[in-house]
């Protein structure tokens, strides 16, 4: 057993009065040493003496109030499935080396709780706002903006809005595997999409069309469809694009969820990929590694993101007089692992 | 584009003494009304024009000094791979409902980082820490919960810690998963464990012999062996366990890390599951479900742990004046899925 102090109410923490007390300074004097000022020697020693003896700690909210910096930096995630999970890990590193925290909320997409996911920033006052934009969301940023928040936009964008931004080359990296499938001969390539509110969705979406235009050809518009993001949709666009008279020989899925739809769906109805169907995805997580054949996939830089988030809020935060507009746009790797095949 | 604050200095928040000047009352009165008390009619419209022209809002920070709670709850990680990723956005979807938000810190098992972690929280005053424990926390997280820090240990235990404890059945839920090898006849049964500096560990450890006990046998020493918990464990440990004179029939590795890396040479190796080898695995992730065939493994109940540490820690926090103490653990299911055959 641990020696415990018996249960009762929280102990009271030692004060800077309580130091300069038992030192026998004036407050000033002790705030002066913990602010990296010069004070006596003799003084120096009887401080720390006696926040050596009162277990004293400074109270980082009191500080913050005096700062107006946290050393906080907030994320707002609409869930943390393995691509906002992975990212945030890796932000979290990179930051720490800043000395900074990041603080995360998950908003499920509701509504009310995205206002009170922002009010609980703003009202946190931490240093900055990372967010997955969303076009409902432009007025409630552009007020925290305007009270001085410092927002950097990733994943999605809101275009016109007076932030730095951090995403990957989506339209470009779309358009690069979907030239691998149309390389590779085939001519009906279906794209199960995502929700095109967000810009992710409609550049990825950009990129399938751009390929098709690079070949000197337009996509069939019945092989394009929305699985909304989820699992559900990816299974749901697979089933109903082989049941077509003409069904696709290849499909580009633009997330990892709709892909592990698709291809649970071809599992359960015995598609063989890619000897009956060739597949490609946007994101790659481990599961595609596991599936065999694995599956040829866009692997988005989360080190590289997570480094440029970083770089770009210490910069902002050295010079908070400027308001943000700079854009960063991050290549992707093309992982080749056998999901496609030469059409027949 | 959208109209902008040309670009300046932060804009001065409006506080409550520019409150009470505006509505023309004492700086009393509009705390009162701010804390819910009773004002006259005249001056609550006064005072709620002066907010709404102002566009003042209060400071959660320098409320937070007043009432010593943050609204706050700190998760420190050792990763956030998908087991603490799916725990962490369950568990802040569980919170907010008690008008709580998760800061997370992420401290990938570096010592410095890990004390700055607790600093950091203990610091910022959060109403309460969950952590995964580990035993050289002991003195660290003991000395914080004696300043009146409220901690709940999850996945780890570090025994005899006056705190809350919210943890799967690791043991019983292996012990139930080696039962099914021996049912089907296996009795080289290997297991993959992780590092027993973790509870977790040896409890998942203690499981695999106890499943061996109930059969009146015992395990081979030699297929015992240790993965660190990490991908490339899980890959050395199976290749030294397959270039065995008397290779294991069925191995149960105790995380998914080392199932995947055991999956990756298994396949490198053309050593087909469950044909060769019957494979089963603690945790229960999207790639075990893309695997051909699935992986039969431990789901744990992540909807359910969130919930029991949310009602715990509302428990707790409605009545500081206790010390934890109280233990739950949670069951988990077995996912069969065909990655394990009867022994030959």
């Amino acid at each position: 057993m641990e020696p415990v102090k018996p249960p009762g109410l929280r102990k009271r923490q030692a004060t800077i009065v309580d130091v300069a007390e038992a030192a026998g300074v004036a407050i000033g004097t002790v705030s002066r040493h913990l602010n990296g000022l010069p004070v006596r020697t003799s003084n120096r020693d009887q401080i720390e003496r006696a926040i050596a003896d009162l277990g004293y700690r400074r109270n980082a909210v009191a500080v913050s109030m005096k700062t107006d910096t946290t050393h906080i930096v907030g994320l707002m995630v609409p869930s943390l499935g393995e691509f906002h999970a992975a990212l945030l890990e890796k932000l979290s590193r990179k930051m720490r080396l800043t000395g900074r925290a990041v603080l995360s909320f998950c908003h499920d997409q509701q509504p009310q709780s995205i206002a009170e996911g922002l009010e609980f920033f703003a009202s946190h006052r931490v240093d900055a706002l990372i967010i997955d934009g969303e076009e409902r969301l432009r007025s409630q940023i552009l007020k925290y903006v305007d009270d001085g928040l410092i927002v950097v936009l990733y994943d999605n964008d809101i275009p016109g809005l007076p932030v730095d931004r951090v995403f990957v080359e989506n339209r470009r990296a779309s358009a690069r595997l979907v030239d691998h499938l149309l390389d590779l001969g085939h001519t009906r390539i279906a794209t199960i999409h995502g929700n095109l509110r967000d810009s992710a969705a409609r550049d990825r979406l950009a990129g399938f069309h751009d390929a098709y235009a690079g070949h000197g050809m337009a996509a069939a518009p019945e092989l394009v469809v929305s699985g909304d993001w989820r699992e559900t949709g990816g299974y749901a666009c697979l089933r109903d694009l082989m049941a077509m008279s003409s069904p696709p020989t290849a499909v580009f899925c633009a997330n990892y969820n709709m892909t592990l739809g698709a291809l649970t769906w071809a599992r359960e109805h015995g598609i063989r990929i890619p000897d009956d169907l060739s597949l490609v995805s946007f994101d790659d997580v481990p599961a595609f590694r596991m599936h065999s054949p694995g599956i040829t996939a866009v692997g988005q830089p989360l080190e590289r993101l997570a480094e440029a988030m970083t770089d770009l809020l210490s910069d902002r935060l050295a010079n908070p007089e400027t308001l943000g507009r700079s854009t960063i746009a991050i290549d992707c790797d093309i992982i080749l692992r056998g999901s496609a095949r030469p059409a027949r």
